[in-house]
C-alpha cells in the first residue's frame, strides 16, 4: 500500500538515529521505471528549507528516480551548510542506488527549524534504507516521516489496471500554500511530467491548499507525484486527475483528523459567493478566527464570531443578507438572529459551518480544526 | 481622572441590569461645553454593530454632546430592531439631558454578538445614570464598560493648562482596525472637529491599530475624542496630537496587559524595513502566528517560527539576510543560526522580538500576546 501500491516502486523506512528517541526517521522511495516522470508542488513561504530549494531544481528536469525523506530535522534556516547537506544527501542516494544522478534525487525534510541535520547518522542511514528497499515498504516509509503525527497516513485509489497511492505526514503548522506536510504520491500510469504537473496542481489547489489547521505556513511543504509507467496504461487525463485528487483529498482529510491537539474537525463551506476566490477568502478567514475556533472547542454555536470573521474580508456581500448554519441549523438569517441556537448539536468530532454570502453561485470548502488547550500545550512545551 | 480629568465633562457609571450578574453596565459621558467638537474612529469590520452605524452618522456632524455606553450586549447582528434600539437610546439620552438632540448623542455597546439589548432595563438606566452625573464620575464610567477586563483602564496627560484623558475597555478580540475596544477620550483644549479628527487618526494609526492580541477584529470598535474647550486654550496642533497619542499609547498598552488569558506581552519591533507598510505587515504576521505565540508562552526562543511568519509576507527582504533577536539576543543571523538560544531569558511578562529585514530604514512596533490554555478556556467556556 502507500507509495508501493503502484507497480514499479520500492520503498523503505528505517531508524537512522536522527531522532534522539530512536524512532524511524528516514524514508527512501525509489521509482524503478520504466518511466521516471515527476511533478512537484512546494511551500509558497518565501523562507524555504534547503531541501525545498534543492527539490524545486530537481523537478525542473521533470524526472525523479528517488526521494529521500527524513523526519527529526527540517534543515530550514540552516544557511549554506544546510544546502550542502541536502546536496550530499542526494549524492549519497545516487551513489548507493547506482545508475542515477543526484540531479534526479528529490529530498524532503521535516522537524525543528534552525538546526543542522546530523549527517554522520543520515548518510549511513541511506545505505541501511537502500538495503531494505521492498515493494512492500510503503507502510514503513510512511511511518518514518512522522513527527508529531499520532498515526501514519496513506491512501490508494485503483482504477482499470493502474493505481495512484501515497503517503503524507503533517500535524501542525497546517495551512494553505500548503499544509505543513510531506507527501509522496506514486502511480504506475504512463503519464508524462506535464500531465502529472497539471493533475497535481489541480488536485492540491482544492485539497491540501484548503486545509487550514492553525493558519501557520511551513518552510518545508513538499508534494511529489512520481510515475513509473509500469502498468503500461495511459489513462484519460480527466480520469487520472480525478484519481490524483481523490488520493490528495483522502490524505488532506487525514491530516486534519490528526492535527495537533485538535478535538474537532471543522468543515467550512462557503456558498453563493460571487466568485470562487471570494468563497476561499471567506472560508480561510473563518478557519483562522481563534475566537471561533475556541467556541467550536467549547461546542458553542457562536455564529456572531462567524459574521465577525466574514466582515474582515473583501468578498462581495451585504451584511444584512448573510446566512450561517452550524450543523444544519440556520442560526443566523439575513445578518441577524435565526433559528434557536439550542437546536445545534455539536457533540461530534465533525462540525459543519455553512456561510451563505447570497452574492452569487460559487462555493468552496475549507477544513480547519478547533483551538484547544492541548494545542497550546503541545506547541509550548517543546520546540518543534 | 479618566474622562472627567479634563474640565467641562461629567460622567457616571451604574448598574442598569443589562448584565445578569448585577455588575455596572451603563456609562454616560456628557460634554458640558462650551464647545462640543468631536471626532471618531470605528471598526473597519464590514459587519458593523448598530451603535457603530449610528455613531458614524452622528460624527459626520462633528459635534457630540454625550456618549451612552453599555456593556452586557454588543447589539451587533441584530437587524433593524437593533438599530431602532440604538436610536431609542440616543433619543432617551437627549430627552433626559435636555437641550440636546439625539443627533448629537453617540452610542457604543460591547458584549455578546447577536442578542438584542434589554431595552426595558437600558432606558431606565439612562435616567439613573443622568442623576449620578459628576465631575468625578470618570472612574465609575470606566468600570461600567468592562466585559472580560480584569481591571478598568484610564489614562491622563496634562499639559500647560489643558488636559487629555480617557477610558478604554477591551480584553479579547483585540486586533487592528481597531482592537476590540470602546474608548472615550476627552479634552478641555479648544480644538475644532477637524483638528480632533487629524490628531485622533494619527494617534490610533500607531497605537490601537498596532495592538494585535488575537488577530480577531470586532464589530463594535469605537474610539471617540470629545473637546469641551473649557480650558479656553487652543494648543499648538503638534503638541495636542502628541498628547492624544500619549493617552492612546497608554490605553493600548493597558489593553494588551489585560488581554484574555495572556501570560506574556510581546513587543514586536520590525526594523530596517523598506517601508513602514512592510514593517507593519511583517509585525502583524509575527503577531498572529499561533505556533510562535505558543512558543512564547512556553518561554521557548523559537526563532524559526518568526522566520516562518516573515516568509508568508510580501515585504521586501532576502531570506539569507534576515536577523532576529529575542530579548536582545540575536538568535538568528543572516537567516541562519546565530547566538546561543540558551542565552535568552524569557521569564518576565514582557518579551521583545526584533526582526531586522535588512532592506531599508523604516520600522514599526506591534504589540501582541501569547496563546495560552487560559485563552482557550476563557473563549470556549462561555459565549462572548
Amino acid at each position: 500500500m502507500s507509495v508501493t501500491a503502484a507497480q514499479g516502486f520500492t520503498a523503505a523506512g528505517i531508524a537512522a538515529g536522527i531522532k534522539e528517541n530512536g524512532n524511524p526517521d528516514l524514508a527512501l522511495v525509489v521509482n524503478d521505471g520504466p518511466r521516471h516522470a515527476a511533478a512537484g508542488v512546494f511551500t509558497s513561504n518565501r523562507v524555504k528549507a534547503a531541501p525545498v530549494l534543492w527539490s524545486e531544481q530537481v523537478l525542473k528536469g521533470g524526472e525523479v528516480s528517488a526521494v529521500v525523506l527524513n523526519s527529526g530535522g527540517a534543515n530550514a534556516c540552516t544557511g549554506p551548510k544546510g544546502f550542502q547537506d541536502t546536496h550530499a544527501t542526494a549524492e549519497k542516494a545516487a551513489q548507493v542506488l547506482e545508475g542515477h544522478s543526484a540531479g534526479e534525487i528529490a529530498v524532503a525534510s521535516t522537524g525543528l527549524i534552525g538546526v543542522l541535520l546530523p549527517m554522520d547518522k543520515l548518510l549511513p542511514g541511506i545505505d541501511k534504507a537502500a538495503a531494505e528497499l521492498s515493494a512492500h515498504g510503503g507502510e514503513k516509509a510512511a511511518i518514518a516521516i512522522m513527527t508529531t503525527d499520532t498515526v501514519h497516513k496513506t491512501a490508494v485509489v485503483t482504477r482499470d489496471g493502474w493505481t495512484v497511492g501515497g503517503m503524507a505526514k503533517g500535524a501542525g503548522m497546517l495551512a494553505p500554500g500548503l499544509a505543513t506536510m510531506l507527501v509522496v504520491l506514486t502511480t504506475d500510469a504512463d503519464v508524462d511530467s506535464a500531465g502529472l504537473d497539471e493533475a497535481l496542481r489541480d488536485a492540491t489547489r482544492v485539497t491540501f491548499d484548503r486545509v487550514d489547521s492553525d493558519g501557520c505556513m511551513s518552510t518545508n511543504d513538499t508534494v511529489l507525484l512520481l510515475a513509473s509507467g509500469a502498468s503500461g496504461i495511459t489513462p484519460d487525463h480527466d480520469e487520472f486527475a480525478d484519481a490524483v485528487r481523490a488520493v490528495c483529498d483522502d490524505l488532506a482529510r487525514r491530516l486534519i483528523g490528526d492535527a495537533e491537539g485538535a478535538s474537532k474537525d471543522i468543515r467550512i463551506e462557503v456558498v453563493n459567493a460571487a466568485s470562487e476566490d471570494d468563497a476561499v477568502e471567506v472560508g480561510r478567514s473563518i478557519a483562522r478566527n481563534n475566537l471561533l475556533k475556541c467556541a467550536v472547542h467549547g461546542e458553542d454555536p457562536n455564529w456572531g464570531r462567524v459574521l465577525s470573521a466574514i466582515g474582515t474580508t473583501g468578498a462581495v456581500f451585504e451584511p444584512d443578507r448573510l446566512n450561517v448554519a452550524i450543523n444544519g441549523v440556520w442560526v443566523c438569517r439575513n445578518g441577524s438572529v435565526g433559528e434557536d441556537r439550542e437546536l445545534v448539536d455539536m457533540r461530534y468530532r465533525e462540525v459543519r459551518i455553512t456561510a451563505d454570502l447570497a452574492a452569487g453561485a460559487e462555493s468552496a470548502v475549507i477544513w480547519a480544526n478547533d483551538l484547544t488547550a492541548d494545542y497550546v500545550h503541545e506547541n509550548s512545551a517543546y520546540s518543534s
